[in-house]
């Protein structure tokens, strides 16, 4: 692929399809080179590695309950009448490392997750006794901090238990040799939880892409800075680096870069050091201070050896798709990193991050689904929704899950920005349809 | 509220109901104050104010397509066989500052969103027109730095146009004085994209809360770590601290903090300087080292002025609900920062998270809906599930929302953090419910 504006193959009307311009992103963007991060750190990321339990969990039995280890036989038929009296050899509390073992006509204080001592069988919890104050159950132990001596003396056990009774055995919840977690689990916090608890301090998984947002036009001007005729605020930079985010990626903000294409050019390749994916609004259509289509173009060519023209090439195409007519992409710069080069009128970049960004980030951390959820819902409208012909059309639409209806917020235009930031939904209405009635089934895509 | 162990005014056998604790954290924790923040920092956060355009948007009318702006009268009745010819006097760049007039018999030059030159009345594409070429009609321009000829000379134009076809007006997306955004409104990509439109650069939001996360237990050692006897790794921080995350905070994992009063009460009390909210893990129960109840007890205590001690003062209750039965909740320091004192097996304290600290973490955000989203599915199981009878039982379960159905992942062991790895949801048995037959219609909460 060179620098090109190409035909599609089987497009009609000299338009390339949806599909088929996404199916040759997702041909080019690969996911990302595995590395090992810290687990904290690879939260939202997709585990590479098949993780084997190296120990069993709990490693060792241990006490479900605060209470008294036992010996089955020493508590048989007790009863808040007739007590077992057993003698308190001690404390098993969680980590004290400690060594207690348990005789005959003996009993260990033991704490929640302590290990059972040697000789015990069973735990009676602390409120089945009188916690060793002779005076009736109790509700609890009083720290040992406090008073010392609850760890000797005397307790009646109330109650019979029998044998294992609130001891968690060794390897009851995940065994040696098990399979933890497979390849290809996104890791959330209850997978982070199961890591940690098998001792995995790091683990392997594709990073969060970095993704380089910049927008282009000579007539943009930051927020928050005073407008001069003629002039705009940016907004596709702020909104895309948000929508990159959202879809997982570690986003930059460039921002506008003026319609000159030498400025952009080393404005990129600046960038491309941090960069997985480049994503560019505006200066991809027909006019004649395209500056997108102006600086990449010569990417690709052979004699192009380092910089940006070192990549494989940009195409930019026009799409049976509105809002998101003229779109570019391509691999520039030495490793070929993939740029996306949308449209700059906000609607049609926001659309278009949603149907071609958002999905390449997907790609790119080897994720399993790379699409939005869509749905079916109901259209409600006063009238009819004109569609042109051969376009595949996105309009904003705000959707009630809960009553399965969907009704368009705006009009077309690919200009109202207002009405996308009160959508929740893209209704999708197929290139051989012109006209939706009110009450249709329509397809809506779920943008939260 | 000083520390204690309290009973609950409408619970039974002592215990406090799931709503009655959930309903004194919520009543206690209050939406952080507003901070301006920049753009792309609020992401995420709800804005506390009303927002209002201060200029038109589109600032000013302009082009919607790359062509020629025309008067309607010069291109009335033109065709490709009968052009109507005009000449060329200069282009419209957007940004480009430069001024143009289009008199009779004239046409300039425009790209897409540059503003309608005075004297004009409509656009007509560029592929309506022979591009200046004299050769049929186009399908686009040449760049001006390569054929700056294009924007002088004559035009052939083929088709007539409408009184403002291909303009849009200023002000036909919002007015000036427009409600662009209400207070309440979460700010995701779209709002950002539309008040970086109307120039707004930094907006007034509720901070993202920062949650200090800290497990407790002598027997804990970092992942990684070689476990010694009697010792198992710490999981609860690690997975609290994504969870956090997750639900939208600033979370900071402490780690692991030993089971001695007053290293936990030095510790927690050092973290209090970046903490709006306190989570531990363990310590809350029944036993006699149980290091949470034991260093927090005195908070609240009038004569204590400063420290941690300074509080509103912590309360340990049992609750009706399996696992989590033994919590903590209260407010400590100087600042009455909320602290939620969570048990320490690791299901119980994922799934005490999920019921109480994340509704506490979104109320700090001031998000409008604290609670996950419930659905209701049918139980998937060979035989029925049994439930202490009094007492609100969370499963693990795997989820299928498009056939309504779940199935229970695991047991109801609050140590069995691998099936918690493989759920995606909790089923909801209900306080007076002991038994569930397979089939049943039960309530899941969505974790995801």
């Amino acid at each position: 692929m060179s620098s090109s504006t190409t035909t599609p193959t089987t497009g009609q009307d000299g338009l390339w399809s949806v599909e088929e311009h996404l199916d040759d992103i997702l041909a080019t963007v690969r996911p990302l080179e595995p590395i090992e991060l810290q687990l904290l750190d690879a939260q939202g990321c997709v585990l590479v590695e098949d993780v084997t339990v190296p120990v069993p969990l709990p490693p060792f039995d241990n006490s479900s309950m605060d209470g008294y280890a036992v010996r089955v036989a020493d508590v048989e038929g007790a009863s808040e009448e007739f007590p077992a009296v057993l003698r308190v050899v001690g404390d098993v509390a969680a980590g004290s490392g400690e060594r207690v073992t348990v005789g005959a006509g003996q009993a260990a204080r033991i704490m929640t997750g302590a290990p059972l001592p040697p000789g015990a069988e069973a735990v009676v919890p602390v409120e089945w006794t009188d916690g060793g104050l002779g005076e009736g159950p109790v509700t609890g132990m009083r720290a040992h901090s406090a008073a010392p001596e609850g760890a000797s003396g005397e307790v009646q056990v109330h109650r019979p238990a029998e044998a294992r009774a609130h001891v968690r055995a060794r390897g009851s919840d995940v065994r040696a040799g098990d399979r933890a977690l497979s390849a290809g689990t996104v890791l959330g916090p209850p997978q982070i939880a199961l890591l940690a608890a098998i001792g995995r301090g790091t683990v392997k998984v594709r990073p969060r892409p970095r993704v380089v947002v910049m927008s282009t036009g000579s007539e943009l001007v930051q927020p928050g800075e005073a407008l001069a005729e003629g002039q705009i605020h940016d907004s596709n930079s702020f909104a895309l680096t948000a929508a990159a985010r959202d879809a997982g990626a570690i986003a930059y903000r460039v921002g506008a870069v003026g319609d000159d294409a030498e400025t952009l050019r080393s404005t990129i390749e600046d960038q491309l050091i941090r960069a997985d994916l480049v994503v560019t609004t505006g200066g991809v259509s027909v006019g004649a201070y395209d500056v997108v289509k102006e600086a990449l173009t010569g990417v690709g060519d052979p004699d192009e050896e380092s910089g940006i023209g070192a990549g494989g090439g940009m195409e930019f195409r026009k799409l049976a798709m509105q809002p998101g007519k003229p779109q570019g992409f391509g691999t520039i710069g030495p490793d070929h990193t993939p740029l996306l080069a949308l449209p700059g009128n906000p609607v049609s970049s926001y659309v278009s991050f949603e149907v071609f960004v958002r999905p390449a980030i997907r790609m790119l951390m080897g994720l399993p689904e790379v699409k939005r959820t869509s749905a079916r819902a109901e259209l409600v409208c006063d009238k009819a929704l004109g569609s042109p012909a051969g376009r595949r059309q996105f309009l904003r639409g705000s959707h009630d899950p809960g009553a399965g209806r969907v009704e368009p917020v705006g009009g077309p235009g690919s200009h109202l920005i207002a009405a996308l930031a009160h959508a929740n939904a893209l209704i999708v209405i197929p290139e051989d349809t012109t006209s939706v009635e009110p009450g249709a089934d329509v397809e809506v895509v779920l943008l939260g």
